[in-house]
């Protein structure tokens, strides 16, 4: 099984994911590859350093390099996993570079969207989307990292991404987990009730 | 004008760019700006050293490195010239990632068509392809870099990405020069005849 967690920064995507790949492991008695994108790979890393160090790429070609480093994390550690008959749960996948695409760089989401079906990359079994408030994971944020400030810039794009994740969400194209006013224990417990529901995920596994 | 230039290795790009560069200033009374792919600004120069470097990215990955590199030196180098008024000649295109990489790397080329379609790219004016034998162009490499072995693999390679091309001339994708036995004049002079001969290409100039 594939599964994908999105979310803005400080929606506890690498605490949930860790926990459903332990639960994963268990309900389907497979073992669970843990990852994530950008740089989940050798290669990856490569291209996530390039990509984020602050170079001044256009956001056409920024695209285009999140979709390099997804094909490499693809054709080195997402198809190889899902063949061994490994489970696979990847913090960030598509919905992430829609989101965060259109959102800073203001690209038109229909034409990213375009580019990453020509891309041809695996279909995840399901997608889930862990929403909170842009305050409140900037405030967990800002408690975990120390900052003493943090620009107003960077709350806008949260609150853009974050809209960008719930437009996708009401398209159906993710599994939306609302996270607000919740803990740790209630979040995953959400998901987990969220992923049993769908009873086409086990049918035949 | 927008004019790109294809060909294997030692077909003779870099000269017949040159001159054709001057020629269409000339033509048309208006600068031309002379660039390549891949490399051909300061951010694809470090993506050109990135692909070129000998990494071992999968065949999907380096295409949309390749791609990246283009919409970068799209943003950076080709449309301001255009919109500048500026002649723009290019050596390499899409049609070189579409014979490379089908042919090195094993892509379907009409799923790297479609791919380079997703990504908007402007359509240059006009193609132009020095069809040259393989073994000449490796003949005039080996004379050139004094290497004293080649691999086979080389013109292994040079022969199919050959094909390549020759099978997007027989498509109308490119005008093709046939260039063998000219020398540099003679080249020359088949494509500004072949160029002079699409009567589009001037009307509203």
């Amino acid at each position: 099984m594939f599964i994908t967690i999105e979310g803005i920064d400080g929606s506890g995507k690498t605490t949930q994911s860790g926990r459903l790949a332990d639960w994963l492991s268990e309900r389907t008695g497979r073992e669970t590859v843990r990852t994530f994108e950008p740089g989940g790979c050798e290669e990856c890393a490569e291209l996530r350093r390039i990509i984020l160090e602050g170079r001044n790429f256009s956001p056409e070609a920024e695209l285009l390099l999140f979709l390099a480093d997804r094909a490499e994390h693809v054709s080195k550690v997402i198809l190889p996993a899902i063949r061994e008959g490994r489970n696979v749960v990847c913090e960030r996948w598509n919905e992430s570079t829609i989101a965060y695409q259109s959102s800073g760089r203001k690209l038109d989401p229909d034409r990213v969207k375009d580019l990453i079906t020509a891309c041809g990359f695996p279909e995840p079994d399901a997608k889930i989307f862990l929403d909170i408030h842009p305050q409140t994971a900037l405030t967990r944020i800002l408690s975990r990292t120390k900052h003493d400030k943090f620009e107003d810039e960077g709350l806008t794009l949260m609150r853009k991404v974050s809209d960008s994740y719930r437009e996708l969400a009401r398209r159906g194209e993710l599994m939306r987990i609302d996270c607000e006013g919740l803990n740790e224990e209630e979040v995953f417990t959400a998901i987990i009730t969220a992923l049993e529901g769908v009873s086409e995920l086990w049918q035949s596994r």
